[in-house]
């Protein structure tokens, strides 16, 4: 850090197994990775290229490259993995891993029906080739999984051999674990917690009143995806209690002030 | 495009006759146009300098030169055009136009009280020595126009020359088309269509909902403006049933799944 | 300008000693720093380093050099300041104001209960060092500070040597002189102008509406801060007269229409 500031929160520095910044990439040229990795490749552990871009930008080996010689691993959105199931293309997928040499992907079923045997069929096979990210919730406003439900869905899907389950949020933060206005379903998030070890989940969380709930529930070391690249600065500030809005939370964490 | 996906919608390829992308530049550097050109230059169509952004931007000689090696068309956001209008400098307004070798410009009546019979006037006058868009719709929130009268401002704007019409939404997108809320005035549109061709109507439509509210009425091929730039590569997604929000859409409407 | 409009109103030209446009740099590389610099170089009168993101960006160094290139100041945001005197680590805060070459700081307590003669002896202290912006208003919505004392606050902070008074509004417009909706605390600004001269105060104004608003009651020249990077254009056009937002209103003063 460039300077001294006592009594800050302990924070896990890369590599880490807790801590996660998940940052969302939906179209950012080379250059534009060259100055995200400048800021803050110190801070980002993994970088999601948002659902199906992938599939249209035409920097992509480049880019791949660009934050490989960071030492960042890269995968692509969990849409783009069922945009290939739903038009029975599994085999076509795993090449398109193979081709541009992933070492991370995304399992999910936020816009599809999947039977969830067979979702964790598609874990279990993509954990032979690649590390999983499995997500849980869907994109669907409307679809409201019961918290029991949500815990189940995780468990299985890491014993089928997911490194770590997502809980989604959108690009928006309004669906899966928020409410429709972006406001946390704490509930549902406390319960999971119960059975679910926090370090084993990522939470998407693009809104900075969601970082900020989830710093002040479980710490500095919360894993929280889904930052938009300008947000990492800020959100390594929030972890640290520097910036209001979890200034005081962490001050009387530490010690009496 | 990066890999084969089957039984995405049909998309048409640049030059097309519809199916317009229009991204708003309010004030990019030139490195920022090289970056957007690099990963988005097979998507934009057509640029628009946001309102009267050119005035006071340094670069813009540069910046136009950017564009133009690309080959994608840049014009002057009309309320340039109306500043110059109600300041009665409407010879002054064509010789800029010259100066910077402008192929394209915009009519508009956005802030200013303008007589149709002259806005035609304006766009026939234009009309011999570039190419015209005109808008239709007021930047007031209050003047809310009848959509018999957006069909007659339309037909008579084509009519006296414009290549095609826009519709008004500001940068913002809850003005013209669109409820304060940003919700789409979904009767002025389809009321509209009975008349005008829809390749020949841009739609300003810079929130993502309602890119996919038109895109989910008029297909992948509709135009679309007021895009930000980093919001390009999204928009081109949901044309091709890539994101989410239009995932479920197109699937159904190209084979059961 | 790169062609001439008649009419506009009179916008003061840099070095100047109101209109001044703070921008906000909430962890920019080097490289986009220099976009910005080419961009809004000539718009840009002083430049914060939002909260405590100093502490943690890694190119702290090279971009206060950029910026001091094109001499344009830079200061810390308040949150920083109050970080060290939360800590007891007040003289470590000059000392890194030292270390960094600091021309500018700024005090504040945004965040933390600072007895306001103590708030007015660190800006004394600070002003034999440093050209001291001093802030009033809490990052807290809950706290509602009535007219009347913001006068008193602002004029002893002023006499204890402040350079100028900054208005809180955070970086999303939403607390101090801010309603939560980002509404304009209106009768509390005019009431403070009844008192302290305009030039000496920078209202945070980091929402577009907030920005016409405030342009609207004291024109072309009001000190507004907290701009990001990519609004700085569009603010000078919403000075000018020459947005949407603006338009008439400098139409109706300069001359009849």
């Amino acid at each position: 850090m460039n300077y001294t500031l006592n009594n800050l929160p302990e924070r896990d520095a890369k590599p880490r197994d807790k801590g996660y910044t998940m940052a969302m990439d939906k179209g950012l040229s080379i250059r534009e990775v060259e100055d995200l990795l400048e800021v803050a490749g110190e801070y980002i552990d993994i970088v999601k290229l948002g659902w199906s871009t992938s599939y249209v930008v035409p920097n992509l080996k480049g880019k791949l490259d660009a934050y490989r010689s960071a030492g960042i691993p890269v995968y692509f959105g969990g849409t783009l993995f069922e945009a290939f199931i739903v038009r029975d293309q599994f085999d076509d997928y795993r090449r398109v891993l193979d081709k541009y040499e992933m070492t991370f992907a995304e399992v999910s079923d936020g816009s599809i029906e999947l039977d969830h045997d067979q979702k964790c069929e598609y874990i279990q096979k993509l954990a032979e080739q690649v590390t999983v990210l499995s997500e849980v919730g869907s994109k669907d406003a409307e679809k409201i999984i019961p918290p029991y439900k949500w815990i189940k869905l995780m468990q299985e899907e890491l014993d089928a051999g997911a490194w770590k389950v997502i809980g989604e949020a959108r690009e928006g933060g309004n669906v899966g674990l928020f409410r429709s206005t972006g406001e946390v379903r704490s509930g549902l998030v406390e319960e999971i917690l119960t059975k679910i070890p926090f370090e084993k989940i990522i939470w998407e969380a693009p809104q900075k009143e969601q970082q900020v709930w989830f710093i002040k529930l479980l710490g500095a070391n919360v894993n929280l995806g889904n930052i938009a690249p300008s947000e990492v600065i800020p959100l390594e500030t929030i972890r640290l209690g520097l910036r209001g809005d979890t200034f005081t939370h962490f001050l009387n964490m530490e010690k009496p002030c």
